[in-house]
Formats: C-alpha cells, sequence, structure tokens
C-alpha cells in the first residue's frame, strides 16, 4: 500500500465516523434537553443500530491493518495524523486483543450491573450490587492483562483515562493531599461556621436565566458558537468549536448551584471552543484528556469563579437583578459563602476544599481491589472507615457511601483520580500564569479575554495533540507538581476561617 | 430468492434507513431549536455525509432487485409490507429512471436556485432567478417523462404529492372553489370590517408560554410523548408515536399568532401520535401524505380552534392569565376577531376563507408552466393579474408577489394543492362525523378525546397503509367532494360578516 493511500483511506473513515458520533452526539444531548420521556425507546434502538455500524466500521482486519501499516510508518506522518493513528490504535485495542466472547460477556455484565446498581441504590442495598462488581473487577484485571500484559492492571487503566499517571505518580501526589488537607479540614471544623442563609432565598428563575446569560459574556463565550440548554444534571458536549453546548439546571432556592454550574461548564466550554481550527472534524478536536478538562472548569469555577475579584466584578449585576434578596449583603459576605468548607458525604456536592479527599478514599479502594487487597465484599465497611478518617462523617447507609457514584457500575475504575488531578493541575497552571500576568487585575477589570489568549496558546489551542504530561511542561516549564495545588487551597482556606 | 429470506432482508435495510433518518430528523430539529448559529457548517457536513451512505443503501442493484422481486410476489405479502415495498419502489424510482448525469446536473440547478432565490427575495429580483427556474421546470418535465412516460408531467408531480388528485380531479375541485369563494370575498369586502386590535396588546410571553402547555393539554397531547420547542417558523416532527415535536414562536404583540400555532402543529402531532403501535419503525409510521396531514393541523387549527364553542372552553384560561388585556372583551368578540377575513398578498399569512385562492393561482400558473401555455419570463405578471382579479389586492413588487414561497426554488412543484385539499378534506369528514356525534356539544364540554378517538379509529391509526382517497372513503363512504369546503366556509363567514 502506498503511504498517501493509506492516509487518504484513513481520513476518509475517520471523517465518516466523526458522522456517526456528531449524530449520535447531538442524540444524546437532545434526550438530555428536549426529547419527551417516552422518547427513550426509540433513541436506544436508533443509537444501538448507529452504534454497531460505527463499530464496525473501525473494528475490522481491514482497518487494522490499515492501522497497524500506519502505526509502522508513524515517523513519516505528520504530528495530527501521527496522534490521530495512536488514538486510534487505543480506541481498537481492546476489541483487538480481548477474546471476542469474553468481550461481549463483560459488556452484558456491564449492562446488568447499571440496572442493579440503580435498583440498589434507591433500596440502599450494596448486597445486591456486591456479585455485579467482583465479576466486573474480575473481567477489567484480566482485560488489562490481555491489551498489557507488562503492566499493573490498575495502572492500565488509570492510564486509559490519564495518560502518564500511574500508581507511582498519584501515591505520591494523594499522600501529599492527605498530608494537607486532612488537619486543615479537622481545624476548620473547631472554627465558627460561615452563614450562606442567603444563598437560598427565593431567586426567580427567569431572572438566573438572565444571570447565566450574563456569565457567559464575561466570560467571554460567543453565543453564536455555543448555547445554554437545561437539563437534570447539568454536562457540556462540544461537536465542533463551533457548536459548544453547556447546560445548567435551575434551583430557586440555590442561588449558587446554577451560577456555578454555568461557570464549571464554561470552563469545559471555553477549552472546546479554542481548539486550533486545523482540527475541526478530527478526533483531536476534544481535549487533551478528561484531568486536563477538569482542570479547566475547574479553574474557572473555583480558582477565578470563586476569587473576590471576580465576586466583586459581577455583584453589581447580581444587585440589579436580586435586589430584595440581597438587600444588606457585601461581596465579602458572597465570597465567604461560596466558600464555605464543610465536611460531606457525596462527592458531586462536595466543596473546593473537601472535594480531592471523596477522590482519594476511591482511588485508595479502587487501587486495592485490583492489587487484592480488598474484596468487593470488604468494600463498603472500608468506604466508611475513610470517610470518618478523612473527612471525618459518619455515613448512615450505603445509598449515601459506597453506592453514591454511577462510574463502577459502569465498569469505570481508574476515572476518579482525573477530577482531583485537573483542581491540581489547574493550580499548579494559574502558579506560572501569575509570573506572566497579573489574573487578580485582569478579572476586576472584566479582563478574562487575557487569561483566555493564554490558555488558548498554551494549552486549548492543541486539543489532544499533546497529552496531559506536556501540556503541563509546556504551561510550567517543569513536571506536575502536587504543591502547589496544597499551598494554593491551604492559603486560601486559612485565610477564609482565620487560620 | 426465498420470499422469507427477502422480507426479512428488505426489512433490515428499512431498519437501517430508519436509524439514519432519525438521527439526521434530531438534527434538523436541533438546528432549529437549540443548535448556535455557527453550527451550520458541521451540520451540513454531517448531513451531507450520512444522505450519501443512506443513499447508496437504498439506491444500489441489488436493493433494485430485491424491490422487484417483492413486487412481483405482492400479493403474498401482508398489508403493511406490501405498502412498504410500494412506497420504497417509489422513492427509488427517480434514481432507477433518470440518467445519472441529468440527475447530478438537476440537483446541481436545484441547489443554486434555492440559494439564487434568497437573495433575488432580498432584493425583489425576479429577472435573476427566472433562469434558473426555467432550467428546473424543463428538468422536472423531463424526469416526469422518464419516470412516467404514459402520464402528463403535471399530473405526475401532482401525484408525488397526493396520489389520485391529479388535473382533472383538481380542475373540479379549484373551479368549485373560486366559483365559491370569490364572490364571498368581494362581498366581504363591502361590509364593516371586525375590530381585533386588543390581539396585538402587550401579552407577556412567559404567560403565553404558560397558555401553550393549556390548550396542548386541552387538545389531550401528552407531554410525555411531545413536547413544545420554540423556533423560528413553527412546525411539527415525528419521530415516532412516542416522540413527536411541536415548535412554535412567540410574538409578544400577536396573541393569536402563537394560540394558532400551537393548535395546528397540535393538529399534525395528534394525528403522528396516534398511528397504530404496529407502525413503530416502519416507513408507514406517518400521515398518508400532505393533504391528509394538512387536513388535520387545519381542522384542529380552522374548524375546532377557531368555533366559538371552542373560544368559550378556553375563555376562562384566557382572562385568567391575561385579564388586564382582555378586560371588556366577550368570547363572541374574541370569536369574531380570530375569524377576521382580509384578502392579503402572503399566503402563509392568510386567513381561513383566502387561503384557498392564493393555492388556486399558484395551480392555474403551475398547470401552464408545465403545459407550455406559460412561460416563466410571464410568471409575474400572471401572477399579479390573478392576485388582483381573485383576492382584488395589488402585489407592489415580485418579493411580496411570485417570490414570496421556497417551494419552486427547490424543485416542489404540484405540492401547494395539498395545502388547499387539506382543508377541504377536514370539511368532508368533519360533516359525516357529525351525523354520528355531536360536535359542538363536545368542544363545548372540552371532551376533545372522543373527538381524536374517532379520527384515530377512521384515519390515524392506519398511517401511510392507506392512501388519501381511500382514507376519505373510510371516514365518509363516498369519494372526494369539495361541496363539504365550500358550503363550510359560506355557512360560517355569511353569518360571521351578516350576509
Amino acid at each position: 500500500m502506498e503511504l498517501n493511500e493509506a492516509i487518504a483511506k484513513f481520513k476518509a473513515t475517520n471523517k465518516l465516523l466523526h458522522a456517526y458520533n456528531h449524530a449520535m452526539g447531538v442524540m444524546y444531548y437532545d434526550i438530555e434537553t428536549a426529547a419527551p420521556k417516552n422518547a427513550a425507546a426509540g433513541f436506544g434502538e436508533t443509537l444501538g443500530t448507529l452504534s454497531e455500524v460505527a463499530y464496525k466500521l473501525s473494528v475490522n482486519e481491514e482497518n487494522f491493518a490499515l492501522v497497524d501499516f500506519l502505526t509502522e510508518h508513524a515517523l513519516e506522518l505528520d504530528e495530527i495524523t501521527r496522534r490521530e493513528v495512536e488514538e486510534t490504535a487505543k480506541e481498537i485495542r481492546q476489541a483487538r486483543r480481548v477474546p471476542v466472547d469474553e468481550y461481549v460477556e463483560c459488556r452484558k455484565i456491564q449492562a446488568t450491573a447499571s440496572a442493579v446498581w440503580h435498583d440498589a441504590k434507591v433500596k440502599s442495598d450494596y448486597a445486591m450490587f456486591e456479585p455485579h462488581l467482583a465479576k466486573l473487577v474480575e473481567y477489567l484485571r484480566r482485560f488489562a492483562g490481555y491489551m498489557a500484559p507488562e503492566k499493573d492492571a490498575y495502572d492500565f487503566w488509570l492510564e486509559e483515562h490519564e495518560e502518564g499517571f500511574t500508581t507511582d505518580v498519584l501515591d505520591v501526589y494523594f499522600a501529599k493531599v492527605k498530608e494537607a488537607l486532612v488537619p486543615l479540614i479537622h481545624a476548620i471544623a473547631k472554627r465558627p461556621q460561615i452563614d450562606d442563609s442567603f444563598l437560598q432565598k427565593a431567586y426567580p428563575i427567569e431572572k438566573q436565566r438572565e444571570f447565566s446569560h450574563y456569565l457567559m459574556e464575561v466570560m467571554g463565550i460567543n453565543g453564536d458558537d455555543c448555547t445554554l440548554g437545561e437539563t437534570e444534571h447539568p454536562f457540556t458536549t462540544g461537536f465542533s468549536k463551533h457548536d459548544v453546548r453547556i447546560t445548567t439546571h435551575y434551583h430557586e432556592n440555590m442561588l449558587a448551584s446554577n451560577m456555578y454550574s454555568v461557570i464549571h461548564e464554561g470552563g469545559h466550554a471555553t477549552y472546546e471552543l479554542n481548539t486550533a481550527d486545523e482540527l475541526i472534524s478530527s478526533p483531536l478536536a476534544g481535549g487533551a484528556s478528561c484531568g486536563m478538562h477538569e482542570s479547566q472548569s475547574r479553574f474557572y469555577e473555583n480558582i477565578i469563579g470563586r476569587s473576590l475579584e471576580f465576586i466583586k466584578l459581577v455583584f453589581p449585576k447580581l444587585t440589579e437583578l436580586f435586589p430584595e434578596q440581597l438587600a444588606g449583603v457585601t461581596p465579602e459576605m458572597f465570597y465567604l459563602a461560596v466558600n464555605k468548607a464543610e465536611p460531606s458525604l457525596i462527592r458531586t456536592e462536595a466543596d473546593e476544599l473537601t472535594y480531592s479527599l471523596h477522590v482519594l478514599i476511591r482511588y485508595e479502594l479502587e487501587k486495592r481491589l485490583f492489587n487484592g487487597t480488598l474484596s468487593t465484599k470488604e468494600l463498603p465497611s472500608e468506604w466508611n472507615r475513610l470517610y470518618k478518617e478523612y473527612l471525618g462523617v459518619d455515613v448512615p447507609d450505603d445509598k449515601h457511601g459506597v453506592l453514591q457514584d454511577s462510574h463502577w457500575s459502569g465498569g469505570m475504575f481508574g476515572y476518579f483520580p482525573s477530577y482531583s488531578l485537573g483542581s491540581a493541575y489547574g493550580a499548579q497552571i494559574v502558579a506560572h500564569m501569575r509570573k506572566e500576568m497579573d489574573i487578580d487585575g485582569l478579572v476586576s477589570k472584566g479582563n478574562l479575554k487575557a487569561i483566555v489568549d493564554w490558555l488558548t496558546e498554551h494549552i486549548y489551542k492543541y486539543g489532544m495533540v499533546k497529552k496531559p504530561k506536556e501540556l503541563i511542561r509546556i504551561c510550567c516549564g517543569e513536571d506536575f507538581d502536587a504543591r502547589y495545588y496544597t499551598e494554593y487551597l491551604i492559603e486560601k482556606f486559612s485565610n477564609i476561617y482565620g487560620l
């Protein structure tokens, strides 16, 4: 085969896959935001049919041979094509290496485990879920062996989500997080708590909608490229840099909920909206990794959005929209309220300070499940013990404990750490940005564009062309270092709680 | 080939086509209701790719042979499969019979004509559009000859949209419409006009939204199967009987606009929502024809929605939502206002009485373009002459005249009559329904369910299994007859205008 011909064939398949993924992505967005309830069955049928077509398009001997051929000629390819080939090879690896009967069996177990988990969570009945979880862990350990026999199984799954972040890196990272945060959280527990009751007043949803659009404007998000939808659980999805959808959920009595959903999802959107033009329609058009994506959403949500400068910037709009609800409230009071830190049971509702401890607990448990020092039967008691030890909270039942997240039921192991790494990346990156620009001054003036431009130049434009470790080096001129994150949190929360 | 095997293969292809059409349909809905403006280019790419895949799936020699084989065995097929085969044969006919170079050339001319029309309409410059239109007419005449050499070309295109309604039927129909309505419209022009100024007060959109959902409830539309979206030009689309989307557009100063959009689109939805369960995923799940679909939207909009009984039914809700705007307005005044009849220039804004004359003009012109007694050069002057003669209005420019509709620029000839036939079907059907039930009494009590049930039993459940002519016979026990429509309009508007 000629190299040029092979490249053309590879790109043509990618174009077709892009069309399928685009259509399916729009359907997923639609079902979450617009479709009537009973549309679900019909969507399931169509998505099943289209996924099968897309699957067959990439998982076949001819495509395997093509990818192998291009991999052999990797050095002759331009950087984008080389990375596209690498990502494709990674995607088809599971279908190539895992015996097909085991692969099918595992998919079935995943489907069952998901269904059982939904039920088990409602009933707070871990025992009914445990046998399925045990099987899943067993299959995933075995699959890792098929795909990368030279690697530790948990390391393999960790790298599926965040390349370069295996247990040797994460053990160091989480040890530092634990060492810094556990004493800080315990110290804060003894301080008088912040009053945030004014955030729970009635804030009319129509006015909150207006505020959402104002926030998008402040963030510099172009409404012709990005819309705001409403959904049960906020998320962001992007089909190209000219079509990104962020979503939110309005609660009349929780002003901060929508406000920080919009800023968080707006951070994800900002990443997608600023990838390079040359990546349009390429499978590399998205963010570098889950962790890198999360670094941007959390950067805007916490580092920018929960700063005193940002609160001061948006406060005039807030008091214009909600003059009665915010009567007597100062920007400083608002700043303290949205930064209230308090250990809690549910990860997705955790504050900036305690969040990474929720992740740490899951990391420790996953690692032990995979290295055989913890059984799925022992999981709930270990879960509860660690929540007590690190966060000081008593888990009342498994619904509020080990059954709270959907990830494990879908076979997603090794994913949680990326949530915490995102915050750590953000803290390290911002520390380096501060050397080059006065971030607080820019935020005070509402000039977020300068910040977006810097991040575009150092991160966004690359899409998936560069990997997370490389991006950290591009931004910071050094390797990943957890110290920035712990220092940032210690400084911020010691100030807030007067320690 | 075994017949069973052929049927299975045919159904499998349909299933795949259904998935593509479903996905593309959701994308079309999304682009009209949710997507950011700049998403258009990416959507164009993906829709282009998927249409090509779908096209190749049905337009190929193997599929032609399959459809021919099944057509030969038509008598051995069940009714649904037989009709599916018939519809598929009809769909692939153009690709089979028209020489491929001419087919491609015509598609290009269509694309150009559409683009030029947009521009020409803005500039009100018919001359720039005329050469493209001339070519389109010429191609379509020739194509009709390839596909059905035994038929008159215009009859062929008429039957593409409404089977059984060729010029011999339509000439009689439109002659009766003209004879009845032209004098009536001229007579009304001499009567004092109805005051509908209160409909142009400020009606807050949030309240109008509430009213829309109330109307859907009154119509018995289940919100779990059908949602209401917002768009520039209202339309309805259905992906299955459990997923129908109606859309509307709110104008603060035009209460009736949204009200009758919701009822009109709700009529289309009611049809889709009540097709038989066995047609789910079948290409026969939609309405029997454009005309039959329009008969239902116009039935709910005009015959039900603009009746005094319906106005009385919804008036308490109207005055609850808009007490100030409707102070001093009685249901009778509201009834008159929403039935105001006044000749105008634009078809899509025409009232119930004058609407069919807009269609008649287009029908007469299309017929003459196709039989060679009118050239595209003469079209605007003939258009203006007929508007003056039938509706008594002077066309000031082509933008408000011959360039107003998009249909011809897309090569859609023979389509307009179905808009008018819809109203005529509705009038004939309701005349027969009245023999079996007290429609006014049911509407007064808000019992629209009995009406929907009757229509489900006689029309909706069949989807496309029965053709429009057959459905009229099922409903009315007789053939289509224009008399019901003209009698209905004469009675209603003579009363309203005291003639």
